[in-house]
Parts: C-alpha cells; sequence; structure tokens
C-alpha cells in the first residue's frame, strides 16, 4: 500500500534531497508535490543566476551529496530556496522534472560522525519504568542532553531492508548474572526508536565554545531517523560503555532533508527548564518545532499506529544538543548526523519505541487486528511520518521506512 | 628532546604514513632509519613494476591517504614491501627520499568510524577498583570484548596540541547525587590512555559473519593511540550512555601504520580464555603480538617514564574485536580506526592510564624528581612508544605524542 506524500511537499517546503534514475545519474534534488526536480538542470538554465555564489552551483548540485551545498552559507541557502520557488511558479522546472515514481533516493549526505542523544525526559523515565521498574533520570539529566557516538557506516536510506542481526545475549536478565545462560542467536527483542534528527551544514570548528543560542547558524534541516534498537543485545552490552551492537547494524533516514528555512514559522517554545543550566546552554527563546510525529507497523497487511506523539515535547532542543556535543572542544563537520533519540511523550500513545509500549516486552499492546504485539517479526515493516505545523502547512518528512529480513542464515 | 627513532624503522619494518614537505604535496611514505621515500615517485621509475597491480601505485601512492593501498589485497602489500626493500637495498630511493626532520606527517588514512574496545582484563579492574573500590569485570566481558563508538573528527596525529577541554562535572563525586555542586569548567582530571588500533585495510561488507580466526585478512595494520580521557567528565556523564565528551575533544594516533605483515614473526598467544566462547569468536591461535609499550610524562623538562607493559595481555584480541563488531551486521570500511582500550598489566609499572596509577587521582604516583603525579597538568607532554619483539627486531611505532595545552578562554 504506498502512500502518497504529495500533499507534504508544497512550495513551502523545498526539502533537499539526492536522486538517480535511469535517464540522470546521482545527485541533487528537491520536491514539489510529487515533481522531483535536478537542481543543477535547474542551474544550467540559469535559475540561481542572480544569487550570491549562484554561478557554483551547477556544479555543486551535480555531486553525489548534498555536503557542499549544505555547507553554504545560510543567505545562500534562503536565496536558492526563493528561487526554485519562482522557478516553478513559472514553469521553468518541467525539463528538470522526474515524478517521485521513476527515481530512486539515497542517503542525502556523507555522514561522518552519527551522534544520538537522549533528549526526551519522557523516553528515559519511561524506558527506565520498562526495564527496570522505576522512573528515574540519567545522573547528568538536567544538566545537559546525554548521548552516545553511532555508526556512520551503517546509515541507510528510507526503504533499504533491515536484517534482523544476530548478537550474544542471556536468554533471561532477569536471573542472576552467575546463572544466566547466554546464547549467540538472531535478536528476539528487535525494536524501532522514533526520532528527528538534524544535519550540520556549516561545520563547527574544533575548539569553538557554540552557545546554543548560536547554534541554528550551523544547522541545514532534519530528518526522520529509526535508531533500530536490539533490546536483548543492548541489555547486555550497555553496562559500563553504552550502546554498540544493539545500534550499529542499522539506522534508517528519510531522503528528504527539511530545511531549517521551511520550519522558521513552525517554531514553537521547548518545555520549562527544571533547573538552571550553565551559560552555554541559555536559551531564552527555547526553539523547538510543532512536528506531529507518528509510527506504524505493518504486519502481514495489517497496519497498525503505534505512536503519535509531538517533537515538541523534547526537553533539550536541537540547540542545546549542538552546544553540548562542542563545548568539549570537539567540532562537527558538514553532514554529521545529530539525531535527538527517542520522541515520547506521557501519554500511552506517545511511546516512541516498543520498549516503552510494551514495557520490554513483558506487556503485548494490541495491533488493528487485535493480535499481540512486543517486538518486532520478520517482514515487519515500520513507517516514521512527521508532518511540520499541521495537515494543511503543505510541510512534511514523507516517510522513514523500513522491513526487518530474516536474520543471515 | 626530541628522540631519535631510527632504529625502530630497519628495513624489516617498511611502515607507510602520509607526509608533506616543502618540495612535495601531501602523498604516501615509508621510512627506513631516518629517510622518509615517496612512493609514488619510486613506483614512477619502476620498483613496482613486476606486482599484481603494480601499475596503479603511481596513482595511489600519490593520493593524500592510505585508503586506496590499504584496500589492496595482502598479496599486494606483501610484494609491495619485498619490492620497496629491494629497492632501498639497491640504492634506488634516493631520489626519492627526504630526511625524517624535513617531512611533516599527517594522520594516515580517512577515518571513517572510530570504535574502542576494551580488552584488557586487567585495566577494567583496574579502574572499577579505582572508581568504585571493587575489582569486577562487565557483565559481557567474558562473552566479548565490549566497546563504544569513538568520535572520528577528533583524530589528530603525533605532535598535535591537545587543549583540556571544557565541561559539566560536581565538585565531589562521593557526596550523594542531589547534593552535588555541578560546575562548568576546564576538566580537572585529564588522563591519558595507552591503547594500540588496528587500521582497516580490506572492508568487511555489511550482513557478514566474519570469524575471529579469519579476521586478519581485514587488518592493514597497528597504530599508537592515545585516548586521551577527561576523567571527572567521564565520570558524571557516563551513565546509562556511555563515554561522549569525556573523550570525544582529541583522540592521537602515532603517524606510521606498522603492518601485520611486519608484524607476522612477532605473534604470541594470547591469554588462555577463562570461559567458553561462541563459535565465531572461536580462535585456536589466539594471537597477539610481542609490543612493548611504554607511557611517558614531560613536565617541566623532567621524563618520568609512568608505564611500560606488554601489548601480549590483552585478554581480547584484535581478530575478537573485529569479529565482535561485524558480527550482528556493522559493516567496516577501510581506514576505520579499531582501538583496543587501555592496555594495562597485573603489576604497579603496569597501568595504561593515571585513572589506574593514581587510583582516580587519590594516591598521588611520584615523577622521577619527587614531585606528586595525580592528573596530566597544561604543557604536560605524553609520549607513547612501542617497540615489537625487542630492540634488536628494528620495529616500533616510533611515537604517539602530545601536548596538553591551556583550555580555551
Amino acid at each position: 500500500m504506498p502512500q502518497d506524500y504529495a500533499s507534504q511537499f508544497g512550495i513551502e517546503n523545498i526539502p533537499f534531497g539526492v536522486a538517480s534514475s535511469s535517464t540522470r545519474a546521482i545527485q541533487c534534488v528537491t520536491r514539489i508535490g510529487n515533481h522531483v526536480i535536478f537542481l543543477a538542470e535547474l542551474a544550467k538554465i540559469g535559475a540561481f543566476k542572480n544569487i550570491d555564489g549562484g554561478q557554483d552551483l551547477a556544479r555543486i548540485f551535480l555531486e553525489k551529496t548534498l555536503n557542499s551545498y549544505a555547507a553554504l552559507p545560510k543567505s545562500t541557502h534562503q536565496q536558492a530556496r526563493t528561487a526554485i520557488q519562482a522557478a516553478y511558479k513559472s514553469g521553468l522546472t518541467s525539463d528538470a522534472t522526474e515524478d517521485i515514481s521513476s527515481v530512486k533516493l539515497h542517503v542525502p549526505v556523507q555522514v561522518g560522525d552519527f551522534t544520538d542523544f537522549s533528549a526526551s525526559a519522557d523516553h528515559v523515565q519511561n524506558a527506565g519504568e520498562a526495564i527496570f521498574g522505576v522512573r528515574s533520570f540519567p545522573p547528568a539529566f538536567f544538566n545537559y542532553p546525554v548521548a552516545y557516538a553511532g555508526r556512520s557506516s551503517s546509515i541507510v536510506v528510507s526503504g533499504t531492508p533491515v536484517p534482523r542481526p544476530w548478537g550474544q545475549f542471556p536468554e533471561d536478565m532477569s536471573v542472576p548474572p552467575e546463572k544466566r545462560n547466554v546464547v549467540f542467536a538472531p535478536c528476539r527483542n528487535l525494536d524501532y526508536e522514533l526520532e528527528v534528527g538534524a544535519v550540520i551544514g556549516r561545520p563547527v570548528k574544533p575548539g569553538t565554545k557554540l552557545y546554543a543560542k548560536d547554534a541554528d547558524e550551523h544547522v541545514f534541516g532534519l530528518v526522520l531517523v529509526n535508531d533500530w534498537s536490539a533490546r536483548d543485545i543492548q541489555a547486555f552490552e550497555m553496562n559500563p560503555l553504552g550502546p554498540f551492537n544493539s545500534k550499529n547494524f542499522a539506522t534508517t533516514v528519510s531522503p528528504w532533508i527539511i530545511t531549517l528555512e521551511a520550519l522558521k514559522t513552525f517554531e514553537v517554545p521547548a518545555p520549562q527548564r527544571q533547573r538552571p543550566v550553565a551559560e552555554f546552554l541559555d536559551d531564552p527563546k527555547g526553539v523547538n518545532y510543532a512536528i506531529d510525529l507518528q509510527a506504524e507497523i505493518v504486519r502481514k497487511g495489517v497496519r497498525t499506529t503505534t505512536c503519535t506523539v509531538g517533537f515538541q515535547t523534547m526537553y533539550w532542543t536541537i540547540r542545546h544538543m549542538l552546544a553540548h556535543h562542542t563545548i568539549g572542544g570537539c567540532g562537527l563537520r558538514t553532514g554529521d548526523l545529530i539525531a535527538g533519540g527517542t520522541v515520547s511523550g506521557e501519554a500511552d500513545h506517545e511511546h516512541g519505541c516498543l520498549l516503552e509500549l510494551t514495557k520490554n516486552g513483558k506487556v503485548a499492546s494490541k495491533l488493528s487486528d487485535g493480535s499481540d504485539l512486543r517486538f518486532l517479526e520478520d517482514e515487519d515493516t515500520v513507517v516514521l511520518t512527521g508532518i511540520v505545523g499541521g495537515a494543511e502547512s503543505g510541510i512534511g518528512f514523507g516517510e522513514c521506512l523500513g522491513v526487518v529480513k530474516p536474520a543471515a542464515v
């Protein structure tokens, strides 16, 4: 049942992606409705001739990733966006266009490093309750957004099949450590995580003291992220170094980067700080984005919505994440992916992963046909979507989709 | 007091690096004694004309990283090594040579992802004792080597200054969490970690079930690694996602990659398994390498050896690390860096970091001049070295050096 997301790609969206087709090599594109527009061809017919640096765009848009474009100044991004909208309205784009059904979409940037934060206050409490039976916060939670480094080589674009990972884990984590029977087997507790990630545009030089309030300058745009998680492998490996094999087998991203320019209108306040923060994290505007996120599972043809939650619930914002990430001296490169971790709210329909929804598999949730859901089964499809500012905005992410495949033999 | 490492670069070494000089752009080199040999020039005069794929080497050695060369088959590496040795003996290298003092060395590969394991049984026990007063193992320690993903963008070559990182940490971790005064300040407990890392040659395709016994095929060679660690920042952030800002500000690598071909003669057995392992980790040969590692601190002109330890003490080998890393489906790319974590032994002189040596700063160690050592001070120089198979072998890593600089203002 393919979805038609044309209405999410109105003329106020102008997302950026990378596509190829039977007649065009992999290169940079945008999308309006179901029209995928090859931007180097727009450049060749002069659509960008009046903007700063416009003469370089024909070359830059022919590249296989958006990195060079993302690194350009915000002023160029704003002017290019306006120029694309004008070209579309004037009918200039027709020769540079293919239908969405004719193109193949790719990971839009070369990701140098992938970082995943844990920025949702509800997620950390829900996850703690599911695993340990106690709602609590990590020690540093109110001082800064905690994070781990992920695996950049395992980032795949929406639609890429995700084989179930093998790993070692105790058959029963509830028995005492010395009595645990550790097996090497395909993961039994496979999960998704509903996330939003920021793609770095202008790099942050190592040693910069970036303040949260100044961080937008370095964000090219946002994507949806599914940080697939093997909960049994994870429970065994987490102490003391954090997640590794439980996460590094695959991370799926949506193909379209929704720019901060498109999101500007939909800025909303972040939740109030519950404790004072260090000056570099102080951000009186406290900006989140109004994004209605949804997770669905399709099992044996039955589609079930497992989560609907607003991105604006996130305690720590993307600005906070960039500031904390870099304050110790770490640089950020164009194309780096900074995800915010599972997005969850307080209510039962706001659990952004199955660990929360099913209390780590202990309490079955129900699919639309009444059958039990605990963790992901082979051939389950997970579909993440995000609509910005309501259905009338014409702005959304399309989908971030993955089908679970049987573990390798 | 510059060291002369010429004796470590005998004709049996033939390491690979990347260098530039006043007359030569950055490109691939080897070193014999104090002669740095520019390999593309050797290729041009026909030194590699009789080896498989030799015709491509003039181009490959002109590249700015060793990635393309590292990805070539082991048979090509073996033949190129022999050809370089023959060319040197015949005096063919003289026009392609500059003295080590005339060149600048660079990070030898483009690192896609950096992973750091914790493979030393003594290190995890010593570190646990230093922090918690208890010698114990992580839950999964005997099932597989535990690891975390590091920061690839912060990898710097030996000699690069390392500014002290800023961060947030409690002034006293020993008081109860609710009473802790969390400050934002330059790290007070800065440490080094004496490590060895493997550079991936032939990539491992995602989804490959790589067995430990077959993993050597994917290792191009080894480097020394200093995984600089901010212990105060680390103690606060570790729970539950592992190290992040405490490590991501800088990781120093030595400039010369010592190939597995050079190390072959110095294979030694790994420690006996204390518990049975999964089949994919089973490696009857259990190969480690006989490398005498040393850490030194130079403070105000006073040089003190803080650690001497053998790499052969590592419980988990590089083969085990590669197998565990990939068994869940994660691929490895050419140039990826897989470090083994702090190398430590049982004895007091075998502590590969100050956390262990000074019991997390609680018990001062002594410098050569009798003064106290707890953690690193500004302008301290940390020098890591490694000699393979004893001083007579003519094979070593040179140095992995970093000077601590004051925190940014």
